[in-house]
């Protein structure tokens, strides 16, 4: 056991590679975990590589998992992608991206992870200020989702150890995020958040995630370094 | 919604079996999951199709999991499997078959497909008895899991649907469990438990698992149907 071992999820995208430095910069080890889930943008699977080689993580695993067998979002399925909505309609209603249990599924992967690799500390970029539609992105579902773990895991119950879920953007808005990677020398050049790519894996700039990512840089007062498709 | 649609939990082995036949029994329509994780015993794939179309489920849902990419545990990783261990010894301590957090990871895939299928129960055969040294195999786990699930999904957070875990086995012996699933008309011909079989298939007999099994059988007054490979 090492008490600076974590798992770290990530993505690629924006918010978990934010987490990522968040958890080097407090002198976490990383054990990053990163799920092909069946989703359109692939392309986000080669960020996340680049950016746990660009944060100096100790292993970096990737797990495929067959949520698009499942089904029920717009990202596995053949649903159309929402566009050009602005902030206060994606935050209106629960979006179609929602994926069902998905943060749950993310969690007990991890768990399992933190169990093997002896970490005590699971680190997800999870904020329900820009996403306050998704059930499993609130404190009361984290705290309850500890609570499950401490009663799940071998070590757990031995009393050998326990598990902190960390979310440290959970009460921050984008351009709080944003300002904060840049504060820690993130690339975002490397990050990836975009819905529905072209083929070369330019994001789209109108889908729900470009949109708040953009209106997260404007706010922020930084220069979004990713190149967009139109 | 529909208040009699469940789902099941099938590994094609006698507990969850049988639970499928209580769920069945009980009124419930089956939409059974099953995971193929890299374990060594594929054959229990085969049990859980031949199971799922012998209690007409409705659905059956066979999703690929990379456990042993994680690993941790015999039946993933290559340790090698214990045999001729009597109950007892099975008893006193944590197993080495454990798979972390994998009952946590089973009912997280379990509580996305109850919310896609408009399903509010989830069958897992788990029993606190014969397997007593798994930690998410306890009541208090199980509670813990069903709160969480209460804050983790779009409708039991909308209040349009509630989730319940049904776990008809926890209390109840192996020889109890062989009752229950003869009593129900269970072909446990059909099923499939050994964590060694050979490559066409057989069980060995000596495995914890086989030994369990057979033991209940004896204790059950009955003949295991099943074709060992000793």
């Amino acid at each position: 056991m090492n008490d600076k071992n974590a798992v770290v999820l990530l993505s690629g995208g924006l918010d978990s590679s934010t987490t990522a430095a968040i958890a080097r910069d407090s002198g976490y080890l990383l054990n990053c975990l990163t799920f092909d889930y069946g989703q359109r943008h692939a392309h986000e699977l080669n960020s996340a590589r680049a950016v746990a080689a660009y944060l100096n993580a100790g292993k970096h695993l990737t797990l495929k998992i067959e949520l698009d067998k499942i089904g029920g979002s717009a990202l596995t399925d053949n649903i159309k992608v929402p566009k050009n909505r602005d902030a206060a309609g994606i935050e209106r209603c629960i979006p179609i991206t929602y994926v069902p249990a998905r943060n749950t599924i993310f969690l007990s992967y991890a768990l399992a992870y933190a169990e093997v690799s002896g970490a005590e500390h699971i680190f997800i970029g999870i904020n329900s200020v820009d996403y306050s539609g998704y059930p499993d992105c609130r404190p009361e579902y984290i705290r309850a989702f500890e609570q499950m773990a401490s009663l799940a895991l071998k070590k757990t119950v031995e009393g050998t150890m326990s598990v902190k879920i960390h979310t440290p953007l959970i009460e921050m808005t984008k351009a709080e995020i944003i300002k904060k990677g840049v504060e820690l020398g993130m690339d975002f050049s490397l990050t990836y958040s975009c819905y529905d790519p072209s083929p070369e894996g330019l994001a789209c700039g109108r889908c729900d995630s470009c949109m708040l990512r953009l209106k997260g840089f404007e706010e922020a007062g930084f220069k979004d370094p990713l190149k967009y498709r139109d």
